[in-house]
């Protein structure tokens, strides 16, 4: 490690992508650089017919993921001014389950003429919704043939992942299912495009696709009796599947060329966005839960032992770092809700600012308000799409800095909740690291995660978390470190701001969360059905 | 009734008083005039003394009532350009329980030198709410001594009423107990100023001090249980009332010559502003609920027959229309809680009509919404004044429009609950008539009432009503009709407004007040101490 080494790391999100250059030895980050997809998320039209697409569809182009790394990497190698020669390891990360159908050479089905102007043809983004239906028939008969996979799901399985999307395919366009030799995750499809291997991880095949390394994949027998003829359920998925870290190969020549990085480059496997963070903070111990808090909560433990629990969305052997078993949870609606606060009922965009600097000025208590979050349905414990937001204790006295306030500790509120099923069913929680753009820009949040859960909450100040943590994984594939636990320890963040929770105020959110947690259960749980009624009926309004 | 005749009404509200004067013949309102009280409501400082008043306090100045009656009357005989002997009776009406102690001769307590600087010597106004201990006492004693007369308040007594406020006198300041001669409402003293003759009537004494023809006071051995000592609950109050409609008097010499009235004008007894809206609006028979929406809600019926029942203010004979059982219930946020919305949320108080507009936009559920208006506690079914407002529903989706329209549905859905409330202990309720000023402003909201109830909805096209009902009993003490339901009838309002319920919106709305229902009975009953716990740990923060 005397010379000096650097490794990209690339993030695909769901509006853009992004690559990073590292600095393997120090970890810092020297140079980013963003890119829009030219196309954005495709939701109402296709871009080749113009057909209008049926509601809750989202796609992507992948022309547009091609875009980002042909022109990213050249500019972070630019910026940072350091040689080509000395970057060494790639990474990358991406949303999921994203996925899309490919021919036997990773040619994505929509970039030919042929296939174009079938929407199945397309890459599903995560958000793509559609498959629902098949999602709550595959939940149905798990439950009913008591499977036991379903418990590493905390019981559930969601429309966004692998077998839902591929089976709407299977269903709606068998011309598609047949024409594609692999469905496959976009992070995987990356990588063969980057280096002409297709090579499969662990991660996503755990996470979204129902498959652990002791049991495979959920048995034929399973799915038949779900989708009678879907009868090869590993077909267009594979089940050969390598670990997080692993090296898939160098650089095709022709990307080398495109993007000036040597075809030395060693790539490694595929990562998932969310998964990539804990990395990227400089997480590896079992104990701390890590909070990637934005648009929406993605919530992230390690631990060397399996629990399955309810109530939250995985636990996959090797799923965030090798070696250990990966556990993920979430909230649905988080910075989402505040900008809905802030732009549709406050209708003054710059009030962020003057909403959270007024939210800090009141006592915890104070409001007399208690918020549920579930703007966008509750993904975790209840994992329930259908139930909806509510603000009690309004009064005549009550402001739009309290509401604001209240909206925050709904937040706090519903991460404690997650933690505590955690801790209830015997996973100890000492510390909480947050990151994403809400850990940065408010102050406020943190404190009130430490001051509703009595733990201390590290955010470490370090920039492009998700392409630092893809990147890191690229410096393991080349062989800079043995393995991402070194990386890790190597390159954790030195500069961490800490929010110690404050005794007095866990004292009064104690009495806040007892109320919490007897509304939880009774609009969540024993008499969902009233949230649910509520919605039926506003559906069949809006269409009516 | 063939030369024409006038009846000046007189109306004293909270933040100000008005004088209209009327054609007795055809029932028009000829001229108004409006007077603000010079003091406003009292509710920060002793202006005698510039001593800090106590939380929850609020007083009057009698002088600003005096004020209003010099002023404005004038000013109606003026506008109107009647001849003043063609003057023959006046009526008032007075926010109530507003109450004040008095000299033998009628002089306020508060006018004397010696007294001016006590606060107990002061009118206290019907929303002073400092006796609430005092109230929950005589609750408390009431129930455990199984007293018959509470089952004519729905089983409550409330801090606003007579006998709370009286002995709060007695506890805090006896000497100015001792010193008052009466103890009055506000309505009987503007009588006897006007008169010089005390005179007071069956009405507030049976809504406000638990009078009964019947049974009279509740007993000694009550308030002696209740308040040791406290063994003479008529001496301040007087046992001897007059029916409304009754004539107290004519003017005094010196009244009629400041005023230009004639000295022979019939002053009628007093009255409450709320109960005269209910011939104000030409309303005499059983069966139809008149619902005054401002501020807050009152709600009114009469009836041949007395049924106790729970979650009513009080049933009393003679109490709206002499001859007849009234029956008052109420909300207590309607206006004030989309004021609330408008100023403090939405901070546009020019948007009323944008968000009536885009309300009346949307179908019936289409929200998604259901809310509580209990942004003031609500006032009947549940006499609670902890409890505390809630809107569910809430999703990424919804508007600043399905919000306020929720708001008023909810208010909707409040009247239906007491609506419900009466026809399940058997009063049969037919129709409704609306009046107040979110009667004439909001024709979304009497959709709403119709729609939500099932019942037609009439807004009589009339103004100034209170103080017109005030004069229509000023026509009858001066004998110009028999009995106020002959002057009911004579002058009912010929233009009415009617909504009809739409049969298919009330089908949706069913579906919603089910919904509504149960959450009602669990917030707000089963498991109202979340709810209270929520308020109780506010008040305990703001206070620390």
């Amino acid at each position: 490690m005397s010379d000096p080494s650097y490794a990209v790391g690339l993030d695909f999100g769901t509006e853009s992508g992004r690559a990073v250059l590292l600095d393997c030895r120090s970890g810092d980050v020297l140079a980013s650089s963003a890119v829009r997809y030219p196309s954005a998320v495709i939701d109402r039209t296709l871009p080749s017919s113009g057909e209008e697409l049926p509601g809750d569809w989202a796609l992507q182009d992948p022309d547009d993921w091609v875009t980002v790394i042909e022109r990213a990497v050249p500019q972070v190698l630019e910026e940072a001014g350091v040689p080509a020669e000395a970057v060494v390891g790639l990474g990358i990360d991406f949303t999921s389950c994203t996925v899309l159908p490919v021919t036997s050479e990773g040619v994505p089905l929509c970039t030919l003429e042929e296939w174009r102007d079938r929407r199945h043809a397309w890459p599903k983004l995560w958000k793509h919704h559609a498959a629902q239906p098949v999602a709550d028939r595959l939940t149905e008969v798990a439950l009913e043939r008591e499977e036991g996979f379903l418990s590493r799901y905390g019981g559930r399985i969601s429309s966004e992942w692998y077998f839902p999307k591929l089976i709407e395919v299977w269903l709606e366009d068998r011309e598609v299912y047949d024409a594609c030799a692999a469905f496959i995750e976009a992070t995987d499809w990356v990588v063969w495009w980057l280096t002409g291997t297709e090579c499969r991880q662990t991660a996503t095949a755990g996470f979204k696709a129902m498959w652990s390394p002791e049991d495979g994949l959920p048995s034929t027998e399973y799915f038949e009796a779900a989708y009678p003829g879907f009868d090869q359920p590993g077909e267009k998925l594979g089940e050969r599947f390598v670990p997080l870290g692993s090296k898939a190969g160098p650089l095709r020549a022709e990307v080398a060329k495109k993007t000036g990085l040597p075809e030395t480059t060693a790539v490694a496997v595929g990562n998932v966005d969310a998964w990539v963070s804990v990395p990227g903070v400089g997480v590896e111990d079992p104990g701390t839960f890590v909070i990637v808090i934005g648009t929406s909560i993605c919530d992230m433990i390690v631990h060397p032992e399996e629990t399955r629990l309810p109530g939250i969305t995985g636990v996959v052997k090797d799923g965030i770092l090798p070696g250990q078993y990966g556990y993920e949870a979430g909230q649905a609606a988080v910075g989402d809700m505040l900008a809905w606060f802030v732009e549709q009922v406050a209708q003054d965009p710059g009030s962020y600012g003057e909403l959270e600097k007024g939210a800090a000025a009141l006592q915890p208590g104070e409001t007399g308000l208690v918020a549920f979050d579930w703007w966008n349905g509750n993904r975790t414990i209840l994992g329930d799409a259908d139930v909806t937001g509510a603000i009690l204790g309004l009064t005549l006295q009550s402001t739009r800095e309290q509401i604001y306030r209240a909206l925050l500790e709904s937040i706090a509120f519903g991460s404690r909740r997650i933690m505590d099923n955690f801790e209830e069913h015997g996973l100890v929680l000492s510390e909480i690291v947050a990151c994403g753009g809400i850990a940065e820009r408010s102050p406020l949040m943190m404190q009130l995660l430490a001051d509703t859960s009595g733990r201390r909450v590290h955010v470490p100040e370090v920039q492009e978390i998700p392409a630092r943590g893809a990147a890191l994984f690229g410096a393991v594939a080349a062989g800079v470190y043995d393995d991402i636990a070194s990386a890790i320890t190597a390159t954790r963040p030195e500069r961490v701001r800490t929010y110690e929770p404050d005794l007095e105020a866990k004292r009064t959110y104690d009495r806040v969360y007892e109320i919490y947690r007897t509304l939880y259960d009774y609009l969540g749980r024993s008499e969902v059905r009233l949230l649910h009624e509520l919605k039926r009926i506003r559906v069949e309004r809006r269409g009516g």
